[in-house]
């Protein structure tokens, strides 16, 4: 497989009439707390409240042809994505989502016009039930992380970072299968040899770092984390050449420091961000000693959480402001 | 008074390193809530997590001399913004807040290096004490809204809004003491005669509307809200003279409404809004039928509040995305 820097280029230019730019925030509270200089591209602030709006939007633009019903496994994030993108082309979704989905994720599904079926709990019950759906209906799959398409389009968003931000030392990006890792990872190293990417996992779904360590794709058997968008047991065949090619080492956080990475952004940057949008920055802060003094651009990957579970997570005392 | 619109241009290049330049978002769901097409100016993203930050620094930069310490009085987002400042020009800062201050604001204060002073519940209150200190010690007020460099400050909002938006129908502004009203009635009407422009207050703090009703600058008794930054008795005196010559007129939400603005906040844009900050949105909610198919900018005024108050508030169902 060989990527090319076109596809992402080309990418950018086919999906930024139906995407945001999305901003990038910074704070000097943040900064001092965490002793380097913190960039945050919030891309909770995206299209359906997350990055995934760029590979669905980019792999339908991309087909010769998009069947009547376009279907997805997905953990919320990207079905949100896949039902928005479908009714934007005039189609019917159907997507399958773990029995314990994120309710706010279920109900942003349901309101962009998809169906929703819920299958097992993990990510091969999710990919079996569609794939034998796709099989029975015709419907066409479009595929979470493990697809050129979708990669390309993950990746467009280094290209608006490197746009504001010229020099930065390390780019700090949440990971679960493997497609905002990979596309960006490529995209950045194409074009910034010298910048250091990292992947980062909750700490009990760590399968890309122990891929990275060992040098072999490698598996885990189960992920209990808050990081929902994250929980996926094993890179995609494709993200996992780009992300060895091009990711530095992994880094990884428990469910506490989230949760803390959560309650900051909204004390110093009035953001609501999901725990596996807040994955990056509390890596970072649980490996502070690593980036000291550095420049280090964090992504906000997602901001789709249900309010109640948000405010029983954040719930606690403020302590200054961006 | 003669306001011209160079002290507001002038104050925009002046305060331009200091401030940040804030987003403007949009969310086709709340279009569609709303029946009107909302852009949404985030000055809960500036810096201080309010608009404040722009007239304070307005203010101090045209000053012939800054003494030594500096003082205010304020339900607490001037008071950051003052406390803010005064470290920027190395000055101590002591700042008069309520007692029933949002501990949120207080301890931002501290954070930037400001003392609290408590005084009483009322403006009045914390305005005598200010008074009295100023005299005793000696100490330079940075007066909160009623001041033309304030106001010049506060009109900068307007000038961004301008840069990105060229058309539109009207303008929402919630309104205290009336710097943020009267600024940007004022720029806004300069530049832009055809645009509407609304001072929003809560249902028990409607001096506004009231003295625009009579054509008499009129205060209110006492006013009960959850948007401590609008609870302000009376307009400024300087503030009233624009705000009647440039005011449509003044729209009223309630609290329960208010929360509902945040709450919609929170779920399609993913920002974090103290309730005065989200009082213009509710004034749009609560008036929806007079803006049906117009195009309608509305100033998120403050992002800072407690997470214990802001969880506590805005718990609920979500119900989908930007």
């Amino acid at each position: 497989m060989t990527r090319q820097l076109e596809d992402v280029l080309a990418a950018r230019i086919r999906i930024k009439p139906f995407i945001h730019k999305t901003p990038i925030f910074s704070s000097q509270t943040l900064n001092r707390q965490l002793g380097c200089e913190v960039f945050l591209k919030a891309e909770n602030l995206q299209k359906t409240g997350s990055f995934k709006a760029r590979g669905v939007s980019n792999f339908l633009a991309t087909r010769e042809a998009i069947a009547d019903e376009i279907t997805t496994y997905s953990s919320g994030n990207h079905a949100q994505a896949t039902s928005w993108a479908a009714a934007r082309h005039q189609r019917r979704a159907t997507v399958f989502m773990p029995e314990d989905a994120s309710p706010a994720k279920v109900a942003a599904v349901k309101h962009y016009g998809g169906e929703v079926q819920f299958a097992g709990l993990t990510t091969q019950d999710r990919h079996d039930a569609c794939h034998a759906y796709a099989e029975r209906t015709g419907a066409q799959i479009v595929p979470p992380y493990d697809h050129e398409a979708i990669i390309a389009g993950q990746g467009t968003v280094s290209l608006e970072i490197l746009e504001e931000l010229p020099q930065f030392d390390a780019l700090l990006l949440p990971t679960g299968g493997g497609g905002l890792c990979a596309g960006n990872a490529f995209t950045i190293r194409s074009l910034r040899q010298t910048t250091r990417v990292y992947a980062c996992e909750p700490t009990t779904a760590d399968d890309a770092r122990q891929s990275l360590e060992s040098g072999t794709l490698t598996a885990i058997n189960f992920s209990a984390t808050i990081a929902d968008g994250t929980r996926a047991l094993c890179l995609g065949d494709r993200n996992w050449a780009l992300i060895q090619q091009h990711v530095a080492g992994g880094l990884v956080a428990d469910d506490p420091t989230i949760i803390e990475a959560m309650r900051d952004l909204a004390r110093y940057l009035k953001l609501i961000v999901e725990p596996s949008g807040a994955l990056a920055l509390a890596c970072l802060a649980a490996n502070r000693e690593q980036f000291a003094g550095q420049k280090v651009v964090v992504v906000l990957s997602g901001g789709n959480i249900n309010m109640d579970t948000y405010s029983t997570l954040t719930a606690g005392e403020y302590a200054g402001s961006a």
